[in-house]
């Protein structure tokens, strides 16, 4: 069995899913670096509330939510079952996360005075939160709660897919705008300097890229797609006969 | 013939192309406006040498660029060497457009005495530019210029694919970026009041991620994809036998 199971992850794969999870960590080891050393670090309760923001959305929204994606490449010989589950809990540990994120930005600026959601950051931030919250709430509808009719499953699931990087990618970009904005808030001309924080953050934003360039890459690799096992296979074939009007067993 | 070749497209897709293209269209038309409207217009021997860099980089790394990757959904009945030199031309428009807009915006930071390339949007401009220069040199000598062997063709194709639609989506990442540096420089504080400027801008964010968006769904619809003709068919076979060694006639 875990011979079988060994044979059919394909020899590249795991290199590849590798390198994504080191470019992540050191993405979310610099986000920290970069708090750290040049904004004075986290604090909930003070003007360092605002800090919390870029970290929760990498970890949240990048981080999480491309390693979500992956779970069906990685975990490519478990129970399907299983797997769907691991996938949803993931994408419900990034919204979490992510809903700190939100909170601290919006509890920040209204104790400042500051206006809300006048930048194309904020603007796509907010198109990102949302349609990542109707994709996981028709995610689970559809996959994870029983009930849905095996068509409409087959029918959804390549729009699912679909979104699901779409909504990836947008939160890369997202992230980049945010980026960009707070450099050029805080570092004004000193930027055209070369200064140590706005090269720090450069390459940052260039492994934010990599991030989403590695994610999408394992992602669309027609040979790495997970194969079907056989007893879903069976599954599905009952499901199809049963959504169908026939009996299993008729014929 | 020309009923064979109507009956071979799916029904839902013209609708999707036009929508594209309606994007795009509005996109070039919005940048037009915004630099019209609120930055004096285009000159090539003024201050004004500036706004050519925008203009240029939505036309070529973003509209025609995403174009030429749908040229073979939209010609999908067309000989495929036809299709394929449209695909080719359209990338050589978009680069030598791209190239002009970084003419524009070097010559103008050259004559104003502003520093090169120490932002993230310009980090990000140079890696795509570079980039796609590579996938186009490359993508001539394996499918266009003769001689390629099919196997190392057939191996290449996806890797083509994948990196071409990645770097159209860096593209439109960087647009965002340059966009965002754009309003920031010159609006400052005034873009939290909700100047016009910083409003239109922000639609014309929104339009760009979802030219990239409607681009990216239909390249990726499954049932969307170009199917090989009967002469491409008979033709690989050929190609096949000659580069495994063998004659057509043997066996």
């Amino acid at each position: 069995m875990e011979g079988g199971a060994a044979a059919s992850t394909p020899a590249a794969l795991p290199y590849y899913v590798a390198f994504s999870q080191l470019l992540g960590l050191t993405l979310v080891a610099m986000t920290g670096a970069w708090l750290g050393l040049y904004r004075g670090g986290i604090a909930w309760e003070s003007d360092l509330q605002f800090n919390a923001h870029p970290l929760c959305m990498v970890i949240g929204l990048v981080f999480l939510q491309g390693d979500a994606l992956l779970v069906y490449r990685v975990f490519r010989n478990e129970a399907k079952r299983t797997t769907k589950v691991l996938h949803g809990l993931l994408h419900v540990f990034a919204l979490v996360i992510a809903l700190v994120g939100l909170v601290a930005v919006f509890d920040y600026h209204r104790k400042k005075g500051y206006t809300d959601l006048y930048s194309l950051h904020s603007w796509c931030g907010i198109l990102v939160f949302v349609l990542y919250l109707v994709q996981w709430l028709a995610g689970f509808s559809f996959f994870l709660f029983p009930g849905a009719p095996f068509s409409l499953r087959s029918r959804y699931r390549p729009q699912h897919i679909f979104f699901g990087a779409t909504i990836f990618l947008l939160s890369v970009g997202t992230a980049l705008l945010g980026l960009k904005e707070a450099l050029l808030f805080s570092l004004g001309d000193k930027y055209s300097a070369f200064e140590p924080e706005g090269v720090l953050a450069n390459v940052l934003g260039l492994l934010l890229a990599c991030f989403g360039g590695a994610v999408l890459y394992i992602l669309t690799r027609a040979d790495w797609k997970r194969p079907s096992q056989a007893e879903e296979q069976a599954l599905s074939m009952d499901f199809k006969t049963l959504t169908e009007g026939d009996s299993p067993g008729s014929q």
